[in-house]
């Protein structure tokens, strides 16, 4: 069982993540801008503790980043001295309101680009859990969406995709970091979708691969 | 039933959208750089004719463009004095061989602004077709793949998407044309995962739509 730190851990992605890997077994850490409300959102889920961002981060196996991208450049100063040389796993979408529906990605190419461009050499980067609706994955209900996984760091990013596994999802290696580019991009056409075509929590599945993990 | 040019026709991901497109009636001229090799494809696939890319997108109701990255700027120049105000439709994906499995966006942003940026105004672009495996669609078989349609134009965008069900594929909308870039960015996915995943034409499914046509 890891010990993970959640960076941003009481938004509503945050606490989503933070409650499966709960369920399963691992040693949760939320984290916040303030030790009160993580503390509070940790009680509510059923995390070990909770702390601020920095303290949260420091000795973990895996930290894992939830913020809103306006959040996403001052969260990354926060922890990048309490990390070393850890995995930190990266979920920020680039959004720009109001348009969220309009896919505006960064200068760098991503969101998970620019996190690389901000942390110390010898953080492990890898980059997910874009396209998973948080109010689905908050629930004990089958998420029918796949999780793109993607990292310059192989290792890091096979402890991500077994990660999944261990959330009821099914993660798949999408590769190389800069191609996180297309799931933050995604993110926007399924937020268009759930408004265009009904749903409540659109996602993707990948189809005709035949040697990725099944369908739980 | 629509009179429809395919410029860049004689290509694997041309021949079979023209192919298809042929056998739901409608009146389909291939276009390439040389007649000779546009007639021969047109005979193979049964089209009314071949002729040059800029002939075949002249007096169309929509023009669909199939070229490689490298020819798309030079392809758009030798039609856009012929397509007037009709539908185009924009295929091309901007893949940077060898590395091909790496997302490379251009610095406008996707493959299809680019194309709004060179094409007169008045045109009615549509991007679609990024993700679908043309070794495929050549064939009679069920495609598990949805085709994002792209289009700031709403009406121009539903033709497409009606193109597509006339062609057995699930069209669905993805928003405004700049939204391409999470289809674009996407292919480079596709191609890594039919290399790690052992997929022979990797696709993908949009669930969780309640009000989309359902997968026929």
């Amino acid at each position: 069982m890891a010990k993970i730190g959640l960076v941003g851990g009481t938004g509503a992605l945050g606490k989503a993540i933070a409650r499966r890997l709960v369920m399963a077994g691992h040693h949760v850490t939320i984290g916040s801008r303030a030790a009160d409300t993580a503390k509070e959102a940790a009680l509510e889920i059923g995390a070990e503790g909770g702390e601020m961002n920095a303290d949260a981060a420091r000795n973990k196996d895996v930290v894992i980043l939830t913020v809103p991208y306006s959040a996403h450049a001052s969260t990354i100063a926060q922890i990048k001295d309490s990390v070393g040389s850890g995995i930190v796993v990266d979920a920020t979408v680039p959004l720009v309101p109001p348009k969220v529906m309009r896919v505006q990605l960064p200068a760098a190419g991503s969101a998970a680009v620019e996190a690389q461009n901000h942390l110390p050499d010898g953080v492990r980067l890898v980059s997910a859990f874009h396209s998973v609706a948080a109010h689905m994955l908050i629930s004990d209900e089958q998420i029918d969406c796949d999780v793109l996984v993607f990292s310059d760091d192989v290792e890091a990013r096979q402890v991500v995709i077994d990660l999944c596994g261990d959330m009821q999802l099914r993660g798949l290696s999408g590769g190389v970091l800069a191609n996180s580019a297309a799931a933050e991009a995604l993110t926007s056409i399924l937020i268009y979708m759930n408004k265009t075509y009904g749903a409540d929590g659109a996602g993707i599945r990948f189809t005709g691969l035949t040697k990725a993990p099944p369908i739980s």
